[in-house]
């Protein structure tokens, strides 16, 4: 399985939303399907996102069939604003889109553009393989022998384009002998947990168990838990971290366990340019994604939803964070 | 809709596996699909299960053809152990089976015996309708005007064969013009939120919003609930609440938002029996109520599960036990 992949100037990605049914790769050779799956999450988690987008806006670049500058410029910001616009939470995926921008911005001749904006998505790919490679090593030294692992949502593989953040962290840990084990959250309403880390967990051959995202308070009350490791969407300045709906729940239980509670995340979802995480935008997805589970429905007609995709959590409930380039512990405040 | 019903001897119940999509009754003439109906959740919520059971009974006793007690009471005690060990956790279940044991320990004749075991079985479900409708009175005393109340789990009318008892509470408030509205938590595995308790919300004409379990964290957070309010499967003597899985979980969100925590339950579910919610055999459900959806597989095949059907709050977590004899709260400590 690989999430997303370059080849001969095309972008094939599985689409996410068929597993663990169906094992789908889907060929894009134009932008607007890749603003489509990245919106409907055939590719979805933060640094997939950002890749995604990357090639999506090199796809884009590549379709526009002229030499000058000044007609290629408006129609490649058409591409770059539509690809950015698909989701508002992720930070990687305008981070990529900066990227992408900043290549066209100091480049001179169109047909070298084009060029250098598949090298410079290539690159992104590369650099966020790498991060998570890294994320996962650093990660896994937290991780003591005999541990169980309760993670949420998706932050493997499939969610990195790599080798994962949180649950790379877990896989990391397992392929060093750690005799570890896992509790993987089903994360409604889309089931990331139970779609797609219940699969990678069993690829990977890690003693785990599906629970639903109701059921982790208890058995942080029996006391079988010892670290919570999560990924994370948007990572403030301060700290605060956007992930998925039901992470701050996570963290208060964590908290009140005395758990650890760790969040897996590369450079690029970290946001400088926001304080706080009450400036985040948290994405508010369609009612139908509550109010049905595989097209069929599960609750009264004509209600009202709330579907909030992501929340916040404060970073003084998070224990450390693990990065590229290390750990980064909460500053002890006195 | 009637979740329960006693029809010329026999047994008619609404199939709550069905609803939302279908409101169908049951005819039930043998004590045998008593048990399956309550085993299934076809008839569910503590006080519910502890009327089916008791119907379940006495259906059982007219059906055996005798007049002589010595051949009566062995097919009796038949009949009620295996209604009484359709499920394990809910009080209510045993304390239904314990009176009409107790009517065919006091009885002389068989004739005599059938008719008062219906008598008691009728008694039951009076006292819990009578019961359900005075929680609902003393504990809409606890709601403010204009709050925002979540409820977890299915604790309305068809969860207690009368008024109801968390959701009777909030149904009381909403009559008494409090201009209330209601969050209902959908209720994973089986979706007793979704499908049940936001019908009942929607019938009784009160503003509410379904979310997953996983997002009553961040809503706390956002400062929108102002009461939590659960019914509970069975209360120890120091105050441990059996309740639907995640119910500990809203307890320690509560609790760490400065939101009072009630539990609404009639005598019924009071064990005085036990010591703590150490002693509450809490029910392990089979694993394909998490891998599939009504049928659809959402998981891998061949992983492990966890399916515990309830958790335990402390006593500690809980500001008050919203009873038919009024409002317990927990003794302050010093």
């Amino acid at each position: 399985m690989k999430a997303i992949e370059w080849r001969d100037n095309r972008l094939i990605i599985l689409d996410q939303t068929l597993l663990p049914l169906e094992e789908k790769y889907l060929e894009l050779n134009d932008y607007h399907a890749v603003a489509e799956a990245i919106k409907t999450l055939r590719v979805r988690g933060a640094p997939s996102i950002g890749v995604a987008a990357a090639y999506g806006i090199a796809l884009g670049a590549l379709g526009i069939e002229t030499q000058y500058c000044s007609e290629f410029l408006p129609l490649y910001q058409q591409v770059s604003a539509e690809i950015a616009s698909t989701r508002p939470t992720a930070k990687n995926l305008f981070m990529a889109a900066e990227r992408m921008d900043h290549v066209v911005a100091s480049g001179t001749d169109v047909s070298q553009v084009k060029i250098s904006l598949v090298e410079e998505a290539v690159k992104i790919h590369h650099e966020e393989e790498e991060a998570s490679r890294k994320i996962s090593a650093f990660g896994a030294e937290l991780i003591q022998p005999g541990w169980t692992v309760l993670t949420h949502c998706n932050a493997g593989p499939l969610a990195t384009a790599g080798y994962g953040t949180a649950l790379g962290v877990i896989i990391a840990a397992h392929q060093q002998g750690k005799n570890i084990s896992a509790f993987a959250t089903e994360t409604r309403p889309l089931l990331q947990g139970a779609r797609l880390t219940a699969l990678e967990l069993k690829e990977a051959g890690i003693p785990f168990k599906l629970i639903t995202d109701s059921m982790a308070g208890h058995f942080m009350q029996k006391g079988v838990i010892n670290a919570v490791v999560v990924g994370a969407d948007r990572i403030a300045k301060n700290g605060d971290t956007a992930n998925k709906i039901g992470t701050y729940s996570l963290a208060v239980l964590a908290l009140a366990h005395g758990i650890p509670f760790y969040v897996a995340a590369p450079s690029s979802t970290f946001d400088k340019s926001i304080e706080s995480g009450r400036d985040i935008v948290i994405e508010e997805r369609k009612p139908e994604e509550i109010t049905q589970i595989r097209g069929q429905r599960i609750a009264p007609e004509n209600i009202a939803v709330a579907n909030p995709a992501f929340d916040v959590t404060p970073a003084n409930l998070i224990t450390a964070f693990i990065t590229e380039n290390g750990i980064i512990r909460r500053e002890a405040k006195n």
